[in-house]
């Protein structure tokens, strides 16, 4: 099952996606009389597998009154407002080369704020004070059963409830002004991730999932991510060890090489550009750079 | 005012912190059959002034009834939910000092998720995996007005809701595995918010501030919020150069000189020891370390 959360006639919403339309769950519920309908996308996941398959029922007996095409819709992030945004640096061998850096034996995290986040088809801000903006297109995991304390590697696929594609547009230089890299990581509007969440019944193979980032049609980054260095197992016991994962955290798996910022010359984002994150069995997640006005 | 969130007979409340006990606003609505009440305390902040002056106005007439005292209450972090937390590193000179690291002509910034933050009085549990558990007292400023797009210095007092106690407990071999500090920045229950918001009118400097940390009754850390390098305004227009600032958003000052773990011999906390964080004007943030069983 794919899941969407858009702005359909000026309300947020979310929904089923399907290659006939939207199914709006909200809808769903309201049409066939029935209460206690989730909120939003991180609701649903909180609640579980059962008001899955309610919801995968409901689906499946649809009113097409219900339907939304996509064309009727504003996709918000596929995850709005996940409760923790974990990223993952150098997980791929030559992006860690191509950008000057040592493997670390340990994954590198930083975080990416809520406020950051855009929906395919939603714009990115070009920076009022920077040129340095590059893509990184890569898998992200969205965590379903929530656990207090570490989950074991042999567990931790349990607590995945699916996969969504991101691109963590970094602003380069103030990725490295300071030892930290939240400022370069969190420019307003930098954080495209979705289109869709694709439930892990559907997409079984987090690690053999092909990444191909565009800019203008023409293909920048391109690999698989079976080359991931740590895999979603290990990440997931890595984060675990300190910190309990909740229903709707998303941890974004690394980039592979390709950026910008280490070519000869420097390619960088700029007004007008369109990159596209192509994730195979996700879909495409589209934006398109426009001046901060 | 004096505002603090909490659990109250098993139900998550939140209200105005007196001297004479806790006026609960869910209560104060109820008892006066008024609709409309704030859920939160970030929903409160986020309402704006007006609903500020309603609550004072109700809570100047309060019916005893609709009190608590404070030992009727568990204390939750002072802000339970935040919508964005940023840590602001390296802002005492001498604090940098003794951890042996040059100031960086940027502040440096890092995250704090949700998931790690506790109440004054609850319990920080001591990690499995380290023994290098460390206190920071610290000055946080909670914003209250929103803004899109950087806010000027001279602006930047504006956005200021009020301010509460922080103490960044920090596992160090964590926080420099790596290049990134996410990890020893976020242990579970390691992030003590409170013990209640102080509304900026009433704690009108934040510049001069007395900080004292306590380790089992003895003075660890003293300075005062005016030997800050980075004063708040700067700080508030440093991050809204990148980020929009939303109501509630927490910022966390730094620490100053006084840490464990570069003393000779490091001092670390150990299960049993109680910690606190004194600050004039805000109260006294409380906690003892126990074992994670």
């Amino acid at each position: 099952m794919k899941l969407a959360s858009y702005i359909s006639q000026g309300i947020p919403s979310f929904g089923v996606w399907q290659e006939s339309g939207i199914i709006d769950i909200p809808a769903l519920y309201q049409t066939s009389g029935t209460s206690g309908a989730p909120a939003s996308v991180v609701e649903l996941i909180e609640r579980g597998p059962a008001l899955m398959e309610t919801i995968k029922a409901m689906a499946a007996n649809a009113d097409p009154a219900a339907h939304r095409t996509p064309a009727d819709v504003e996709l918000l992030p596929s995850v709005p407002r996940p409760p923790k945004f974990f990223c993952i640096g150098r997980n791929y061998v030559e992006h860690a080369k191509e950008a000057g850096f040592e493997m670390s034996p340990n994954p590198i995290m930083f975080n990416r704020y809520n406020a950051t986040l855009i929906g395919s088809g939603q714009n990115v801000l070009y920076p009022k004070v920077s040129e340095q903006l590059d893509w990184e297109g890569e898998l992200a995991v969205v965590i379903g059963k929530p656990h207090k304390g570490q989950i074991a590697v042999e567990d931790a696929m349990d607590h995945v409830f699916g996969y969504t594609a991101f691109n963590d547009i970094t602003v380069r230089d103030y990725q490295f002004r300071t030892t930290q890299y939240i400022a370069g990581k969190n420019f307003r509007t930098t954080g495209p991730l979705g289109p869709v969440i694709v439930t892990a019944d559907e997409l079984k193979d987090p690690h053999n999932v092909e990444i191909v980032t565009r800019v203008n049609g023409e293909q920048m980054q391109k690999d698989n991510t079976a080359s991931m260095y740590f895999d979603v197992p290990f990440i997931i016991n890595h984060l675990s060890e300190f910190i309990d994962l909740e229903a709707g955290d998303v941890i974004a798996m690394g980039t592979p090489a390709g950026v910008g910022f280490k070519r000869n010359p420097p390619i960088f984002l700029k007004p007008g550009d369109v990159v596209e994150v192509d994730l195979s069995g996700i879909g495409v997640l589209k934006n398109t750079v426009v001046e901060d006005s």
